[in-house]
């Protein structure tokens, strides 16, 4: 661990998030411009994201397969939008074994196309459907300007890809799958997200609709955080997805796809950071309890490890770490798991074991407040309740940082200055050129049209005042 | 399912394995030469390889991460053997965001240089070592004559790369990685492997030393299942890896390499398979039993499903499925579910309604000596404890057949027609070039040199005569 001190959030946040991603070795930088190590500590939280999610969508009844890397480029350009959002951004192969390639390939920047095509040869009937795929795969963008774990040139996700006899059952799987997104990220990782609709402007390239979930990080800017995207019949005719339907006449199908990715850990970072270092929600954290014993001499030593032994088995069904290294003081390792974020630290001394008790120290409340003394004998039982309430009070300390810095302005000029620190709520017209110039005036986005606003609500569009139905949120975005 | 029937493996092993495959819906190929696409049932064996073998892994003290996709071309070309070995088989990256690259960018064959690189920036010193780590990849070798699972442009594995202080470490951490792959691979996969030495010829490109496990497909031919290298310091001097040690002097750390890719699939259905179609084993099955309901009008089937609930509920802790689909005939759906694979079959009937009992069939045992009748009552305990006889039994078979295959021929030219359809045994002199001449001669390599053979045993090399202290299983490959 690097002696200095991190970087104060409220002084240079990007900063801050560089080092503590360095020095809590989550990740570090590749000799590939704009690529990026995942090391274990950070790759662990993306297992524990990955098997959050994997559930969930086995429990709606997808299943795994892995299609290829390589895309031959001929089947980017036969949808017309998808081609022009993803072509500036391709890795293209031109050579293999040495030779020259007839035709170049793209590694897959998203795999609607090559999907596409393996979903033509296998749906022949409505009895085929709908198909319910998604895969764990890396995805490769040319993006320019890079940032560990939210924009990289590789980066990892899950991609779902589904298929459908109709349009509603199609819409249906997409809002679907926007709540388990909202499920995984508000009950998992503590983030509370806005689900909503992207505006024409910011949705995929080859879509019909797109949602999105939004996340409010540290700094007030938002992090698009996994989107579900309504296909309708692009991709099918593009790519010839056809069935039979009940009255054995040809039909296209009705295809969706979702996806999030290693960027999530970014928001977890920016979610709940502090100026100690990262602060991880149990139900995410590698360790979610790491015990430091405490001593001066062989015999405190003798006495504290065994008693610290009885505390590790208590809690074997539980993600713990005992840190038992000789060469550090306690102080150090104090600041390190802090540094990485583990969520409960219990320290075991010579008095604790006398007093046939232990302290444990939230992460999430820093100092004297969230010192807790447990009885050795109650651990099992106090420390999963424990940790439950962490989890429950980061989501809680979460919503109310982001709600009290989502604003709504009753004019332009308001507006305008609400964004510098704040997402702005308001009413849009809908017209895009209304998002345009909001966006080169203020350099905040629509982030998203949030559900379920009142048919009878209606307001003035902040930017032309002209009458508008639906409010959005706007923001600066990463 | 397509109608005609599978073609028999004695006529046409390969013709078979192709179908196979594809009937099962395993994987299809991509619209990219040589690559594939992995469908979910085959997908879904793979999870559970991963499973398996990423618990050994923890065990063992290793922990997962995440290594970039591209390597600099450059990095190539720092290990001598390395290079040479792979750079006939590389797919290369030459244009970025519709830019020439400055430096072609490899895509990963084989991870060793590029995790060598950032090894070189993180180890300092003794006590940063050992590095064990892990990565579950995709990667790409530029293959001329390719096959589905066996040999594809794009695969998918693990491969673990380790640091150690010394050689001994070193050495260890190869071995022991090597009895974790024997150890998946005879008590989970049911495949007998044979762990060995790999000779000068065969080693990996860069390597010390390779130790392989091989395994006999059902045409007798050898499948290299899995390898685990000692890589010596050879890459450490190429990359730099050192550490201080403790008496403060810099050091190149000694490496290791190995892993096991979705080859090992392949291995599983020529291992098991038979003319019926694929055998899994109970472990690695994604369907470990399917319940199939019979009935021929609207009150048998209340009466049979109501009993199939009953029955699947008892079983909740297994991967079930309870195949009700009622477009198709029973016996169609044997055929089916044969044809995939599943260990064992449930046929719930009226009769068997009434006689508080169910038909049980074992995919292993063909026929009648494989039907089982159990008391309803007892399907908890009784079928688990019949998926372990599975499981037992389709090891037993696979060693028997192995067993029954490999011969001790007297004469080479005994070697010469007993390689035809079997492997050979036989004391090896050592030379390269016997090695050389019997591949020439025979088509058949060398498989492995076992461990523990009797530093006592000696004999003459089945080729040139002279005096060998080693045998060595010959036989011809995939």
């Amino acid at each position: 661990m690097n002696k200095n001190k991190l970087p104060k959030q409220e002084e240079n946040f990007s900063d801050w998030y560089n080092q503590v991603i360095q020095r809590a070795e989550l990740a570090d930088y590749a000799p590939v411009r704009g690529c990026m190590v995942v090391r274990p500590y950070g790759w662990s939280i993306w297992e524990n994201i990955q098997a959050a999610l994997d559930k969930r969508f086995k429990d709606t009844g997808h299943v795994n397969a892995a299609f290829p890397l390589f895309i031959p480029k001929s089947f980017l350009e036969k949808e017309k939008e998808h081609v022009e959002g993803f072509s500036p951004e391709l890795a293209v192969v031109t050579i293999g074994g040495g030779q020259e390639l007839e035709e170049p390939l793209v590694v897959r920047p998203t795999s609607e196309t090559i999907i596409g095509h393996m979903y033509a040869k296998w749906i022949k009937s409505y009895r085929d459907l709908p198909v319910l795929i998604n895969q764990w795969a890396n995805v490769v963008r040319w993006e320019m300007r890079t940032r560990l774990f939210l924009r990289t040139l590789e980066f990892y996700w899950q991609e779902g890809h589904t298929a459908h006899e109709t349009a509603e059952e199609a819409e249906h799987e997409t809002r679907q799958m926007l709540d388990v997104y909202t499920d995984f990220a508000v009950n998992v990782a503590a983030v509370p997200v806005i689900p909503g609709l992207k505006s024409e402007s910011e949705k995929f390239a080859g879509a019909v609709r797109s949602y999105t979930i939004e996340a409010m990080m540290g700094d007030t800017k938002a992090l698009q955080s996994g989107t579900s995207h309504n296909l309708g019949q692009n991709f099918a005719k593009a790519f010839d997805i056809q069935y039979l339907d009940r009255n054995n006449e040809l039909q296209y199908c009705w295809t969706t796809s979702w996806g999030l990715s290693t960027r999530f850990v970014g928001a977890v970072i920016m979610t709940h950071g502090d100026n100690q270092g990262l602060v991880l929600p149990p139900r995410l954290a590698p360790i979610q309890v790491v015990i430091i014993p405490i001593f001066r001499s062989d015999d405190e030593q003798n006495v504290v490890m065994e008693v610290v032994g009885q505390v590790a088995d208590q809690l074997s069904d539980l993600r713990i770490k005992v840190d038992d290294r000789t060469e550090m003081t306690p102080g150090f390792k104090f600041n390190d798991w802090e540094l990485r974020g583990v969520p409960l630290r219990i320290e075991i001394g010579p008095k604790d074991v006398q007093k046939e008790s232990v302290m444990a120290a939230r992460r999430d409340i820093p100092g004297r407040d969230g010192k807790n003394s447990i009885e050795i004998s109650k651990i099992a039982s106090r420390v999963p309740k424990l940790l439950e309430e962490i989890q429950e009070n980061m989501l809680a300390k979460a919503i109310k940082f982001r709600d009290e810095h989502i604003l709504e302005p009753g004019s332009y000029s308001d507006f305008q200055s609400v964004l510098e620190n704040n997402w702005a709520f308001s009413y849009w017209c809908g017209s895009e050129s209304c998002e345009a110039q909001i966006k080169q005036e203020t350099k905040a986005t629509i982030r998203c049209v949030p559900f379920n606003q009142e048919e009878s609500n209606t307001g003035e569009c902040i930017y032309c005042g002209k009458p508008a139905k639906k409010k959005a949120y706007f923001a600066k975005a990463y």
